[in-house]
């Protein structure tokens, strides 16, 4: 029997969202697992995990990036016309069949922002392949992708360092 | 001037603790820094992430397995036993000045257990190279280490494949 790809949801206001699906990816990838992580909105290219999948998983984990940087200085057109290319890719991406698991960094602010109706996600995400897994992250889930994901998992700011003054760091943040 | 090593704690009953921590341990790993991993309470081996540091990054990120594995019908003893080794090993780690990143996880089993009391760990952990960043997993963080702590995340689940009979899978759970 295949095994039943899962929807994973990593959401809420603290940290470790992203860093989770890049763990999520990790792990997989030591499986054998072939991995795709597109990240929309972010707009760094140089960031640790970019370097390392590049370098340690070539042909087996692929990272695109779909974003700008989100910035409010920003053009919110620019932000758009990347996000719906990433979509496109994403769906390209899932329908291929070529991978094992999916992560949609970032997807739920498409929801937010109005950029792709949340009724379009979850049509895609049910006509995947059987094995698919996906993972997901950003703030505030809708309640449908709540809904439709198996896994969900809201990360909670106890503590933040930058209360404390401290500046984002390299190999930490990014 | 030297970064100011972070001590991040991940904990929570959700799900994302130990992924986070392992996606933190790539990302680190990606900007080119040392890593060691410490297991405690885990006795699986063939995990994906412990799979993927040994083929990706040798040299670069160590892993240590500090666990027999935990299940109530074993020997209390020979959990505390490979928990107060793992510990030491931890101690001649932190201290060696040879890593930028160090992940404990579910260290706070261990205080938890009583098995290392919260101060000594506390103690050790401000004795640290000024550089070095901790990152700390498990359950029912004790309040001390989250005050000492730089940064906190609570994993909350709010749905887990589980509650529909879904079983773990290969390359996502482990």
């Amino acid at each position: 029997m295949a095994a039943q790809g899962l929807v994973i949801v990593n959401t809420g206001h603290g940290k470790g969202k992203t860093t989770a699906a890049f763990g999520q990816a990790l792990r997989a990838a030591g499986q054998g697992m072939k991995v795709c992580v597109i990240q929309f909105i972010k707009g760094q290219t140089k960031t640790g995990e970019a370097l390392a999948f590049t370098s340690a998983f070539p042909g087996q984990v692929e990272l695109h990036l779909a974003g700008t940087g989100f910035t409010w200085k920003q053009e919110m057109e620019t932000v758009k016309e990347a996000a719906l290319a990433g979509w496109q890719l994403a769906r390209e991406k899932i329908l291929s069949d070529a991978y094992d698991l999916i992560v949609l960094d970032e997807l739920t602010y498409l929801i937010g922002l109005g950029i792709v109706p949340e009724d379009e996600i979850i049509t895609l995400f049910r006509a995947r392949p059987k094995r698919l897994h996906l993972v997901i992250t950003g703030r505030d889930a809708s309640e449908g992708l709540i809904d439709y994901a198996d896994l969900v998992t809201e990360m909670r700011v106890i503590k933040h360092p930058y209360q404390n003054g401290i500046k984002a760091q390299k190999g930490i943040e990014f």
